[in-house]
C-alpha cells in the first residue's frame, strides 16, 4: 500500500513542506529506514541520525535544516507517526472463517465475517461477535462473550462467562478468568471460597502476553475501556481499574483493588489488596504500595511514599555511610569536649 | 439447587435464627445479593451493607440486629460462608468421556467417567485417573499421571513422568515439568544439567495460572497437600513445599529450598536457592530471603529480617531526612561548643 | 544406554583411577545413587554423602579416600558430570514425522526428520528446518522460521516472521514476537504504534518456560548465541542481549535496553529502558538498574549501585536503630554540655 505525503499530512494534521507528491510505503526508524519509507524526528539526541537518514520523508514538530528532502510538520510528531504506521501497517492476518479444525460448540452464536483458525475451541453459547479474529490454541469458555473486531493471539484462555468488549487485542499465553485466589483458614487448611463472578473487559482494551486477570469472587473483575497492560501482569479478583490507565510489565494488582482512571503502574510494581488509587496517580516502577494514593499523586518506592521523599531518601540512603561516619565523628568530639569541660 | 436454611445450618455447624425452612439458592456479597440469596457479616466496617442488603439470609457470628431476616450464627462466618458456596455453586463443566477430537495415546490408562475435551493432548503410558477433567490444550506427557478428580485447566502442560495427586486443581497456562534451570560454567559459556526428575505434586493442591514449576534435577521437586499457588508463581528444581503452605502472586522460590508446613509466602516475594523455611513461618509481600527463617518467625524487607525491626527500620528510613538535620544541627553545636571551650 | 569408565574418563578428559572397566547406566546425586550410577563430589559439605553413597563411581577433583570404588578425576568435576549427564540422557521423545492431526500450511517448508506432533500449527511460508521437534499446542505464525535440531515444548507461541536458530530449546507457554509495549499519549488515551519488527534468536539459545520476548517496533528484539533465560522472563522491544548472557527467573529487561556478553541477570531483578550493561557485568537478584553498568561491574540493591556499596549501606539500614539511638544520645550530651559552658 502507497499513500501521498499529502495524504499523510491530512491524516494527520501536520502541514507538508516540500514535495507533497511522493509516495510512502511504510514507516522506519531514521537508522534503518530507506526509499519510500517516512521516520518521526521528536528527540534531539538523534540529529545526527536524522542528518544520515535514508528515509524519503519526516514528520518533525519544526522545520528541520538538517533533512534535506520534504517534511510533514506536526504538532505531536510521534502521535502523527503512529497514525501513519497504523495506515500502512498490514492488517492482522485472518482466516477465512471457520475451520473445520476448530471445535465450535453448536450451540455457540457465531457473527459474521469472523476468522477462527484451527485448533480453536469455542464453548456452548459462547458469543463470538463480527471479525473477531481468533488465533490457534484460543480458548473460548461456555457462555463467553467476545466483541466485534477483538483479535485474540494464540493460546489464550477466556474462561466461562467472561465477557471481552469490542476492539480489544489480548496477546498470546494470557488467561482472562481463572479462579480468583480466595481461601479461608480452617486450622491449618485453606478452604476454597468458589469464585463465582467474571471478567468484564471494556472495548479498546489491550491486555500483553501471559497476563492473568482473575475472575471476580462474586460480581465482576472490571477492566475499563482503553486500559494497556504489558506482559506478566498479574490482575486479581474483583479489581476494577478505570478508562485509559496503563499498567507496565510484571506489575501486580491485589484483590478488590481500585484503580482510577488515567493511572500510570510501572514495572514490577505491587499493589496490596482492597486499595483506592485516586484518577491520573503513577506509581513508579518497583514500588510496593501499602495505602491509598491521591489522585494525581506520584508515589514510588517500598512502601510507598512520595516521589520527591524517595528521591530525598534514595540520596541519603546512598550516603548512610558517610552519616555514620560523621556520627562517630561527632562521638569523639562530644567525649573530648565532656573530658575538657569535667576537666576545668 | 435450593437448599432449606435448616440445611445450611447442618452443613455450618451454626444455630438459626429465625424461619429456617426458607430455601437459599445461592451465595453473594452483602451489596450484592438479592431474595434467594445468603451473604455473611464479618467486618464490623460493613455494618451499613448489612442494614440495606437485600439477601434473604445472612450467616454472622453473633445475632445482629441490623439485619431483619434469618440469621445462621457460626464461629467463623466466613468459613461457613466457604461451606455454603462450595455446595450451591454449579460443578465444574464436564465433557461426556474422552473427545474424538483429543489426541490419547493408545497406551496411555485412562478413567472411568474422565471429562477429556477436544484438543488435549495424552501421551504414551500415561495415567488418567476416574472422574479427571482436561479442558483444551491441556497437555499431558508420556507416562505422567494425574490423580482421580483432579481438575486441569486449558493449555496446562505436566511434562513427562511428573506426578499429579488427587483432587488437584490446576489453573490455565501453568507449566509443571520444564527443565530446571541447571547450567555449569565451562569458560564463557553454560552448559547445560540434564534434568532427570519429576515434579510430584499431591493430593488437594490447587495451583494458580501460568505458574511455572519445574522438574527436578534428580529425584522430584515436592509439592505437599493442600498446598495454595496464587498466579505466576517460580517454583525451582527440587524445591519442597510441605503442606497446607501457601504462595502469593508472583512469588519465586529458587532451587532446592526446602519450605515447611503451613508457611505464607507473601506477593512478590523471592526466596534463594537451598534455604531452609520453618514450619509456620511468614514472609511478608515483596521480601527477599537469603537466609534461612525459623518455625514460626515472621520476616520481610530486602534482606529479609525479623518483622518488627523491618516496619522499626522502614520508619526510621522515612525519617532520614529528619536524622540528617539532626546530625547537622548537632555539627553545628559541637563547633560552637569547641571554640567556646578552646577559648577558655 | 551405558558405557565404560574408561569412555567417561575420554569424554570429560579425566584420569581414571580403579576399575575402569565397570559399566555406568546413568547418573545420580550421591544421595540417591545406586548401583551403575556415576555422581559427582565438589562440595566439601558432602563428604558424610560421598562416604554413604551407593554409587558405582564417582567424578572428583582430586582423589578421595572416602569413597571406596573407581574415581574420575577431572578439572571441573561437575562439568565433567554435565558432559556425562547428557550423553547417557533420554533423547527427547520425538514424533515419526508430521501428524495428521497438526494443521501444517501447505505453502510451509518443512526440513527431513522433524517431529511435528499434533495439534501444532504451522503458519504460511513458515520454514521448519531439519530435525526440529515441536510438541504439541505449539504455534508457529506466518513465515516464522525454526533452525535446525531445534526443539519447541507445549503451547510455545513463535509469533509471524520471528527467526529461531540452531540448537535452541524453548520451554512450554513461553511467547516469542507479541507486540511491544508501544503507545503514545493523545490527551488521556493511548494510541498504539504498530511493531513491525521481529525477534531473532540465534543458535543454542535456551528459553525458559512462560516467558515473554517482545517483537521489536522496528528491527529486531535480538537474543545472541548460547543465551538462558529462566522461567517467568520478560524481553521488552528492541532489546539486544549479548552473545552467552544468562537471564535469571522473573527478572525484566526494558524495551531498547543493550546487555552485553555472559553477563549475569538476576532473579526478580528490572532494568529500565534504553540502558548500555557492559560485557561480563552481574546485576544481583531483586536489583532495580536505572543507569548504565560498565563491563565487568557488579551491582545491587535499588536503585542499583556497586555491590560493595550496597553490602556496607545493607548494613547500616539494619543499623539504623542504633544509628538513632546514637544521635539521641549526642543530643543529650551536647544540651548537658551546652549548659555546663553556658554556666561558666
Amino acid at each position: 500500500m502507497n499513500i501521498s505525503l499529502e495524504e499523510i499530512g491530512q491524516v494527520t494534521g501536520g502541514r507538508v513542506v516540500g514535495d507533497d507528491g511522493i509516495a510512502i510505503s511504510g514507516v522506519n526508524s531514521l537508522n534503518e529506514a530507506g526509499p519510500g519509507e517516512i521516520c518521526f524526528f521528536a528527540d534531539q539526541r538523534l540529529s545526527e541520525e536524522l542528518k544520515k537518514t535514508r528515509g524519503s520523508a519526516v514528520i518533525v514538530s519544526v522545520e528541520n535544516q538538517l533533512f534535506n528532502g520534504p517534511q510533514v510538520v506536526a504538532a505531536n510528531p510521534e502521535l502523527a507517526f503512529a497514525r501513519v504506521a497504523t495506515l500502512l501497517s498490514p492488517a492482522i492476518a485472518g482466516y477465512p472463517g471457520v475451520s473445520e479444525r476448530a471445535v465450535v460448540h453448536e450451540s455457540s452464536v457465531i457473527g459474521r465475517n469472523v476468522s477462527i483458525y484451527p485448533l480453536v475451541y469455542v464453548g456452548k453459547e459462547a458469543v463470538i461477535g463480527d471479525d473477531v479474529i481468533l488465533f490457534p490454541g484460543v480458548f473460548v469458555g461456555d457462555r463467553a462473550r467476545i466483541g466485534v473486531r477483538t483479535v485474540i493471539h494464540p493460546n489464550v484462555a477466556v474462561l466461562r462467562d467472561c465477557v471481552i468488549g469490542k476492539d480489544v487485542i489480548i496477546h498470546a499465553g494470557t488467561v482472562i478468568g481463572a479462579d480468583g485466589f480466595g481461601f479461608v483458614r480452617d486450622g491449618r487448611t485453606s478452604v476454597k471460597i468458589p469464585q463465582t463472578g467474571i471478567v468484564q473487559i471494556d472495548d479498546q482494551v489491550e491486555i500483553g502476553a501471559n497476563n492473568c486477570i482473575d475472575r471476580a469472587t462474586f460480581g465482576r473483575t472490571w477492566i475499563g475501556s482503553r486500559v494497556k497492560t504489558d506482559n506478566l501482569v498479574q490482575i486479581g479478583h474483583n479489581v476494577v481499574i478505570g478508562d485509559d490507565t496503563v499498567v507496565v510489565a510484571q506489575a501486580g494488582i491485589a484483590g478488590s483493588t481500585r484503580i482510577g482512571r488515567g493511572v500510570m503502574i510501572g514495572p514490577q510494581s505491587g499493589l496490596i489488596d482492597h486499595l483506592e488509587i485516586g484518577d491520573g496517580a503513577m506509581i513508579a516502577g518497583r514500588s510496593g504500595v501499602a495505602k491509598a494514593v491521591g489522585a494525581g499523586e506520584i508515589v514510588s518506592g517500598v512502601p510507598a511514599m512520595p516521589h520527591r521523599l524517595w528521591l530525598k531518601i534514595t540520596g541519603l540512603i546512598k550516603r548512610l555511610p558517610r552519616l555514620d561516619e560523621r556520627v562517630r565523628s561527632l562521638e569523639k568530639k562530644v567525649k573530648e569536649l565532656e573530658k575538657l569541660v569535667e576537666m576545668e
